[in-house]
């Protein structure tokens, strides 16, 4: 039996990575993911058993490269906020570069809810604890205090994944700094308001 | 040549949702919606010509209602931040009342990036400027000022989103209180960080 081999992983994934971005998923079939691979179908098998499979993959080493780019992104500096800004920047440059990866998640998330399985799901939780992390150092640090937390780490993701999908390109050079003060800001909340409510 | 009327198609819509909800689009058959409506497929065809109109009209069903709910809660106060718990709260019930109808978005977003059609688009723009006006109005009444309101929108909407689809449930009675305290309080940036950055 012939082993595998890295690169060849790496094209097949490449090819499909391609096709599911251009068709719908029933639509691609492992043949032209082959063809466009250049190897043989049976080779394509070797690899994997069927699309699902090959869709999972494909999923999966898009999330390790995502993580790995957010821990150096995180390692850029020590300060909370420009921690923040340098995850920001790393998320949007990296859905950014790869415009089909968005869609391959929602599909997936689509699949799940009917028994499918899902390749982001723990890359989301993992994000959610990075950045609830971050919120934990501003806090510690002095920097900032979110007080709602829990909250506020799916408002600021969710918020993220609106502003790659739906705001304006290109984007702005300060982009990410801007999302952070204004996330971090909020509003200037009248003083006679916040008496009234809390 | 027989008229059409509401009622039949509310049925025929009905029958749609509960199928695209359950199975994949490509799975779902004309015919199948037909029987599950109780109605002859000649009739479900003289409503829709094809799945994709059906499907549009499904979409555009479920915008107008969500649209005709905002306005009532937004009709609700007048004071800018009462609305805008009004309107979070509306948005949340809504979805949480349709399951389905949050992947049926997805999808159609997934088929507008190849070409199809867009039922959601029109929809997401007039909620943008619906909270893009209440965050004006807040700025207004003195209540809250939003300082940078175009990205704002996009978090706040997102953020929903995100809410709506990976947030805790069953949901705590007082969540949209919450989002909307969360959201304009954003944090309390300690002064030194303040006057570094501004």
């Amino acid at each position: 039996m012939r082993t595998k081999t890295l690169d060849q992983q790496t094209k097949m994934l490449d090819a499909a990575a391609k096709l599911f971005g251009a068709q719908r998923f029933h639509e691609v079939r492992m043949e032209d993911i082959a063809t466009e691979a250049v190897v043989g179908k049976g080779t394509l098998y070797r690899y994997f058993k069927d699309k699902e499979e090959l869709y999972d993959a494909l999923l999966g080493r898009a999330s390790q490269q995502f993580l790995s780019r957010l821990s150096q992104a995180e390692a850029r500096s020590e300060r909370p906020r420009e921690r923040l800004e340098a995850l920001v920047a790393a998320i949007i440059n990296f859905f950014d570069e790869q415009p089909h990866l968005s869609d391959l998640i929602q599909r997936s998330e689509i699949l799940v809810r009917r028994g499918g399985t899902f390749g982001w799901q723990k890359t989301r939780d993992e994000v959610s604890h990075l950045i609830r992390g971050v919120f934990d150092q501003g806090n510690t640090a002095g920097e900032f205090t979110i007080r709602d937390p829990d909250i506020m780490v799916l408002m600021f993701l969710g918020g993220l994944r609106s502003v790659i999908r739906f705001g304006t390109k290109p984007r702005a050079p300060d982009l990410a700094q801007r999302i952070v003060t204004a996330f971090l800001q909020g509003a200037d909340i009248s003083h006679f308001e916040d008496i009234n409510r809390n």
